[in-house]
């Protein structure tokens, strides 16, 4: 899926410069100072070593402009874009000692983000002409999660509650605390604002039928292989949003999205996936 | 490996300070407030889901003590402990509602940090009774490098250079800008301070001899296979470290480190080892 | 209402000391450092002048506790009480110095906020049987919406959407962007997640029944008269939340909940409540 | 009054960004980003909706700038401008989605702040051509205290200190806890920089006397009448800034004005000023 | 001079924290983690290795805490106090490992400001039985001016204004740009608030003239000689407060004090006081 | 020496704004605001009053652009450059207000800075055509370390490590807390990656033969004179690198470097230097 929003600029750019600064140190790149000449001139591409989908670009377009004012970035092939092994994915001409300086961070940015994009593209693949979408949990790198989730859009997927205030999201825990599935659900929806949705999770169809009696907008089906996910489907009968979760990998997923689930989580697109293997081919002029 | 030395809390504390209000966002955890009575109290473990190595506790435990200030909280397999699927990592004591809202914060980052000393150990262990040593790159996630580097320590490697400001590396790039090896070794010792190590890259056998004939502290044998390592390593003769380089699997250690090699560098450890899974497992007391 | 959730401490000190750093500038507290013995002590009480509701007990007390540790504070009257003129909130114990130093910062809080929580439960009383819930907006005043909004809910009031980012709200600026009702709700519903609920603003009953037809959660009912908003609930027939809204005072309050809306929301009980006056009345012991 | 010096943006910037980020959250504008085209350009103008005196037009301007650098602004009424309603404040063009995404809080600033100017102004309408000038006090909103004294000379009114540090007030409270108004200045005398000046707070004529005959720079005469405070301007006889304090209503601005003393502060111009209603007239262009 | 007031922990504890984090750097003290017995405990103290007055007690002491919570320290020589070489300042009793860390970043504070504090004093014994007092000026270390503005007070001195928002100071350029002495008192007096005071620096008897007439509180005398202030101090006759400028040495203070000016002012006790030298007499059990 | 690589604008920059901000306090430049006509232009030059060597350009650049963007600055003595009295540093044209408000900082960086820049050059000049080199310690100002070690290269001096982090420097109180010369440095070797240099600190030259015994990198000779340095540079022979320590004036220079040491360090180039003296000579064009 192409031409996914980008984050705002405003959010994304401490970060950036916080990763810079983390790389500078407290004296800067001494390698780059001592070694390349000032008026080096860097014409190139960043490029996708293996084929993939990307996610970050806005990322490192600016831990490029971040270092230096004057780079020419185009970006060729925005967030949400499948690219194959060896393709072009943005160019860049500036300073040979900022592209240097910049290009780590640049790159680490890049290959976190799209090897999410990357896994979570496979999800949305093995879903076929099923209904179901692919979103991630709240199982992300700590400091990232913004540019995480925007990841998984990038991918294809749907956005989850960012956190723990922007919806009610009951677990087995709240459950076991609050003394059972409808006392959770009955003090969750006293007070709750207009705007704000309710899903539980549930481990047994007896769970389920107690969530379905209290109403809830949506029910987490943890750890519920084909068979019992299509009977709850079943039971639930569109009175809810269902959502499959629990470890699901790729290979699972298309019997998943058949049992008719509306949504399938996974916590590992974003805490386990593999980097994708980006970098810089570059040219100089002097 | 056990017994490695703690981050400061002064480095750790913002990090995790960051993580928490980042789950937090901006009224808090809605759920838990409506749900979990709030004088029930919580005993329980954190508990490793799979065997591996285990890094992060610091930043776990500061996860629940920023939450709350009374929890007690005993670390039973500090950093760098060897664990088993099923044992407890920590006992954790504290009020109910603080558990559950800390929680996923605590997981996170030890799992992500976990996961990365679980590989790590699993190179070292490669290397068997050769005198290659493990270390990480500057591939690491975007401002978790401290972290993560000291989780490579956890995993019985040892540390690069931590950023662009404390030491010398002429990469590739580096050497093209330069106009060649002998030219950027020499730019880079000139006022170069006398606690700051230079190394090198270098491609093939002829780079390598012209780098010893300007004298660096370190070589890095960038993509090169075990023979030619040996050969390398043969030429080097003590005269420098040695640093084999290059998308190193796991599978390929044990031949890398017959070279003879001092150093085994590998950017995956980083940004691509998946979570190690550990979970919360509880009792509860009202 | 008394008796709601606090917010997380960590969301409410930065704020606070924030504020007393304001306050302090650069040299602290000239005058009592030069006027106040630093042996006296302070026992007494923050009062409330005039009657109504209160709200930022918890911010007020930071803000002692930041300037001394040694502080003993006990709350009488928590977030959402209603208190008579000359009833006591807080009594306060510790070093007078830091008490006349903390005592501006601590009564500017809680008078803002306890002036939102007193107007809204006016608001709330206004309602009186009928099902209709006070909710505040986004006029809010700048990096004080996180204590603002849980005033309003010590008011009795419930939360709207948080930000910008927490749930779909097509307003007219929307509607006219993307030429009409229909495309901008369905424009907003493709790659929804499915916890966000989605909002739109309607300035006439034919623009209702546009929004009807397309399916959403809530309706915003726009600067609409008692006997409109009748209508309009009858159309909605409960198949979405109504809002009433658009500089809706606490006169109009009955008419307006007796029209049969869900949810009736005030942008100026956060942007234009008057304080609600507070203050010390102490004893001193040298 | 007209063209009073601008804030530093070097202050005022940071606290728009604040503000913006609060209501940016975690995932940006989503409504916007799934609504309004990206093409579409905004050509309209900020409104006001009631009559009043402007303050805070940097502040919106900076807001708009920071979400998009490319608007074109021009501010037609700049900060003290008496305006009436309908009358446009700011012409603004750039895109739309910035527009939509920055408006409120934009609007935000500026509504609070002119309605800071806005009751200000009536206060010094109420002097007519006494000599008094009207000034605020630290009741204001935390962390908005540059801003909101930079209102209150838009209004045409005058600076009082701007914290604890930046000058001398001897309270009622320092008073009692230093033994007494000859002790307590005296104490304030000795070490004092030559830059500082030294307020004293008295309630009777007797204290009145006691702060003469110790020698002050300004005396705040605290709850007294238009009689009280005539005698106590004869009494002070030019050698002490006469300040009169105390709930002063602008009603009774003209009768306290009247009484001769040289300023008049109210604590309400700042912490219970309603904010003036201003708003977006917009036309768009795609 | 002894016992001055502390400046608030809220202001000196980032300054603090931040220079810890600049030593610390990214891996914390590797030598210590690596070389000192975790167990091993440190009671010994802080001693002056020359005589001097001592300033920054507090910063040191801070220094040490955060970085461990457990010390006992005691201060034997609070900010003021006159020493002599070999005296001890504090006695510490911690950890060893937390000792060494910190021990460089405490001893940087009380060094430079303790060498502050120590030229601050001798000036003031200068100044013998004369009525000037000695002040620094704004020439200060960036964002160290209001420890520094401390040591100043603690040696002896008394504050000037502290920044460019609280006083009126029209220098030499401003006389300039606003078009001579007069103009720019009287628009420095329009608008101003009553608790702010206006200097003015004159060059000549004839500019001091001139600004006697417009009435100002206090006059800086520019670079005068003795007899040239002697005259000043004549014509100003107690009118306005009148400070000497410009390079002044200790050895031409008493000279300049004799002159009878109120104020003797001086960049270089903070820019240029070399730091007094204090180190760490330690013993250790383990 | 000229032409030294500069500082990231990244690090340089926050520290410049926060000075600004320390200076321009809670309402900015009150005198400027009030005094200086708005359009007024300045053209002039900052321009040495005395003669020395250059560092903080850039600091100083950055301090009048941050105040306002339209500044045309042009560095005619870059950092490093030697300076004569009455020489111009660099020229500035812009606003008159914003000159006159950012002056005093920029001064305060680049009076500072060049302050021991100066020092520094004063001791390189000292080594004459021995090879010793120059280099400061840890003794700098809190938080300006990088900028410090910077002015250091800008004199002509080397960089030792920058923090605690960077390199192994086991010092007296290290050896005596591990018992020993040899325990110390061989704990520290265990572990150590191999980029990182080790260097110990010895008193005598029973110590400096055990410690070259174990093999290190570098040798800290503390409180050597030039006889004793000589017998060590001896018996080191090439091993390691040699660095006297222990406050040396520019005096003693000549006669250490005659020693043979590799490095001369100095801890009093950065905390004692005295400010080099700058200012503005300035013209106004309105």
């Amino acid at each position: 899926m192409s031409d996914i929003a980008p984050l705002p600029t405003l959010l994304v750019e401490p970060i950036v410069r916080a990763a810079l600064l983390e790389d500078l140190g407290r004296a800067g790149d001494i390698t780059t100072a001592a070694v390349v000449p000032r008026e080096a001139r860097f014409f190139g591409a960043m490029v996708a070593r293996r084929p993939g989908t990307i996610a970050g670009t806005a990322a490192a377009r600016i831990a490029f402009e971040l270092v230096d004012h004057s780079f020419e970035i185009s970006v060729l092939q925005p967030d949400g874009s499948v690219v194959a092994a060896g393709q072009p994915v943005m160019h860049i001409k500036g300073p040979a000692q900022a592209v240097v300086t910049a290009e780590r961070t640049a790159l680490n940015f890049i290959s976190h983000l799209s090897g999410i994009a990357t896994v979570t593209a496979e999800l949305v693949a093995g879903v076929g002409n099923y209904k179901a979408r692919i979103t991630c949990t709240r199982k992300t790198t700590p400091n990232l999660r913004a540019l995480e989730k925007h990841a998984v859009r990038a991918g294809g997927g749907v956005s989850h509650r960012f956190g723990l205030d922007d919806g009610i999201l009951i677990k087995d825990n709240h459950v076991a605390l609050a003394g059972g599935i409808s006392p959770a659900i009955r003090s969750a929806k006293s007070g709750l604002g207009h705007m704000v949705k309710i899903e539980v999770e549930v481990d047994t169809l007896e769970q389920l039928e107690e969530a379905l009696n209290e109403g809830v907008d949506a029910i987490l089906l943890d750890n519920m292989g084909p068979d019992l996910l299509r009977k709850a489907v079943a039971m639930i009968d569109g009175r809810a949003m269902s959502e499959a979760s629990g470890r699901i990998t790729a290979d699972q997923v298309p019997a998943i999205a058949a049992s008719g689930v509306d949504i399938i989580s996974a916590g590992w697109i974003t805490h386990s996936a593999p980097a994708l293997d980006l970098g810089l081919d570059f040219g100089v002029t002097r």
